[in-house]
């Protein structure tokens, strides 16, 4: 990251953001610290000049209407983390954290340390702010998206920060799904962070920075690692390939239409949340040995697509719409009626569409030598409700076999930041 | 990957390569399959210049005098894999696990499918030789990189593969370092395969097919995925930063220093391993969240250098030689006796200097919530008891408080193959 730019320069007021959890992190060492408070876009626009030649040094807004990381062009690398508060945590608590992870992450996504004395610019006798692995770096596109899951409004019927009545409706544990082998260590999660970014070293130091702060208030439940998108959200991005080979995402929900943005991905209430998300998150191991080994026409069979092209089993290229009618020659549905492509399609699902950012994963292997490797899916929608229709239609997927869930989530994503503010803010008004 | 180049295209003779190993793999289905056999060197100069424009289409030759992946510019992701023999393999079936794997190797390194039928291009009713997942990604400079552990000479007494009185002295168990707290499971291996590329996705393509070709003779033992390259190999690379945030590889042996090479890292036999090298990898667990309570001044007096500038604490910039002789102010010795740059120096350790070439890890998180961070430490080297003379110098190292080796294993490096014949050949004349 940049060296910290000097608080002076900036023209931006600084935002109100309480320093109490960071001044809490640094100890007693950290009193001569001046953490500056820079606003994002003042930062990004000169991180961006200075970066323009370098294809890295691409600078997401941190404030605006919506949280960046969903219609934002989807990124090479994800480190994502949920959280969970320490069991004493106070409102106050969980108010400075939301506060003290806006402001970093409003720096470290303009390719800034996480404050201004950052990783070398403070008192040489106080653990430095920023962990420094990502010093030099550019902001690599890099987005942090933040969001509340149930057990923050409510646990084991305790309303601990003041906010179960706020709770929407639509934010609740999903349903069990047939075939789901959920590990509860590695689902759930009271808060949840998204770091996506095109150098998985800024996407690590993103979490690991923020873990730090939120050190004493929350802690890591569980985390992953992701790369080789499986969704394209620009139009100019290529469809990339999911760990069976097929393309992934040909008809997902661009981050430039809008249209679909309102009807589909932002949520419209409660008030607190209008403008925000849900998201739905589910490791999705995938059995590659048993897949590898089935013929190529079984696999487009279950796929519904073609492995080279992407193109419906039905004809044309990658972009054609399916013809879910067409007859192949002999009489048969030219895409089976169970193909995955054909259960999970908008017109045998009310219209609905999902914006997907999924990544795919390998955790090494198991002892019979098989890589522990999946889909860690990623997908947002204005109510979670919309996902649990199209996972209910794919319970007689071809898929099924060669797949299986062992990790789910789902988090409330609330609305971007206003300059000076912090997300989540709405939340305690 | 690029679509397959037509065999009829090629010039070149096609490598003696058996295909008996996957043309098992296939299986019945197989019989009408056209498995081309083209050398790496056309290959790459076609792909090359269809690449040219991009910037992670950089080919390297798979075929040369040294193997690719040791003195080649250092990529940006790693997986690493190490094998285990199928109990009941024979010596037929070892080599040509290493014909199959210099084969699929010659080729996906060009940035072709694993064959010349590949992913799609084979009979629909058979399984592709080719998984898919890497179709259209350029070469993103691909290497791969094969070694033979010890216990694959010998194991518990008993010579498998008739090769026991092969083995070099050299290539044997690393002793016991102090504060080793290894994991069997993680560490040995009877062969292992370093695939390094640009794309995390090439990266795990090529360890996913090779370990696919070996089934039923091989398997994998124990995989490591890692990113953010902690060495600089080449001088127009910037010194990444390790997760302690400190600049790595600063005196790292260069690719194109033929004397270092030649005097530190290439084998001078027996014949059979000529111009290859000894690897040694080091699975090192860093204790992060401790390290990042510390103070600038103490992890700066830890390493021995500026945590900004990388520079030695003697005075300079990052390429200034450290002066261990320089007393500070107050008469003590401005780098610290037992500063890590220190014990580690050349200097102090008969001039022996390693090629480094490890990668940044995070395996998700403990229980605790702190990240499972870490180096994973390859060095090559003319012999391994180079590392083991300066792994022992570092017994009083002050970074010992904060990293626990947790995995070893060392493996004999051949030299690369001739065009036509296969990695490991020298060793069954």
């Amino acid at each position: 990251m940049s060296e910290p730019v000097p608080a002076e320069e900036s023209v931006v007021p600084r935002p109100g953001l309480s320093r109490r959890g960071l001044l809490g992190l640094l100890g007693a060492g950290a009193g001569g610290l001046v953490v500056g408070g820079l606003g994002g876009a003042a930062i990004g626009a000169a991180v961006a000049t200075a970066n323009a030649a370098d294809a890295t040094g691409v600078v997401h807004p941190f404030f605006g209407t919506h949280q960046a990381g969903i219609a934002t062009p989807v990124q090479a690398n994800l480190h994502f983390a949920a959280f969970d508060m320490a069991d004493d945590a106070t409102r106050d608590d969980l108010i400075s954290l939301l506060k003290d992870w806006s402001y970093a992450a409003s720096r470290m996504t303009q390719g800034l340390d996480v404050s201004a004395t950052g990783a070398v610019g403070g008192s040489p006798d106080a653990p430095p702010d920023d962990t420094g692995e990502a010093l030099g770096l550019p902001a690599s596109a890099l987005t942090i998206t933040f969001g509340l899951g149930p057990d923050l409004f409510e646990k084991n019927g305790v309303d601990r920060f003041g906010i179960a009545a706020r709770r929407p409706d639509a934010l609740k544990l999903l349903p069990r799904f047939v075939g789901d082998a959920l590990d509860p260590a590695a689902s759930g999660g009271e808060l949840c962070v998204q770091a996506c970014a095109d150098d998985p070293q800024v996407a690590v130091h993103a979490i690991r920075n923020l873990s730090r702060i939120a050190f004493g208030r929350a802690q890591i439940r569980w985390s992953k690692l992701g790369f080789g998108r499986t969704s394209k959200t620009s139009s100019d991005q290529l469809t990339p390939r999911n760990l069976f080979g097929y393309k992934d995402g040909t008809a997902n929900i661009l981050g430039d239409d809008e249209r679909a943005l309102d009807e589909q991905v932002w949520a419209a209430g409660p008030s607190w949340l209008a403008g925000g998300s849900y998201l739905v998150v589910r490791t999705i191991r995938q059995k590659i040995e048993p897949w590898d080994r089935q013929q190529l026409t079984e696999q487009d069979r279950i796929i519904g697509r073609s492995k080279g092209e992407g193109a419906p089993l039905s004809g044309g290229t990658e972009f054609t719409e399916p013809d879910f009618a067409k007859k192949d020659a002999a009489g048969q549905p030219a895409i089976d009626m169970h193909a995955h492509v054909r259960l999970a399609h908008p017109d045998f699902n009310h219209g609905i569409r999902l914006l997907r950012r999924g990544y795919n994963f390998v955790d090494g292997n198991d002892p019979l030598g098989s890589l522990n490797a999946g889909l860690f899916f990623l997908s947002y929608q204005s109510d979670p409700q919309r996902f649990v229709t199209i996972q209910r239609a794919l319970r007689s997927d071809l898929l099924n076999e060669y797949i299986q869930h062992t990790g789910s989530a789902v988090f409330a994503i609330p609305p971007g930041a206003k300059q000076g503010s912090y997300v989540g803010a709405g939340l305690f008004a």
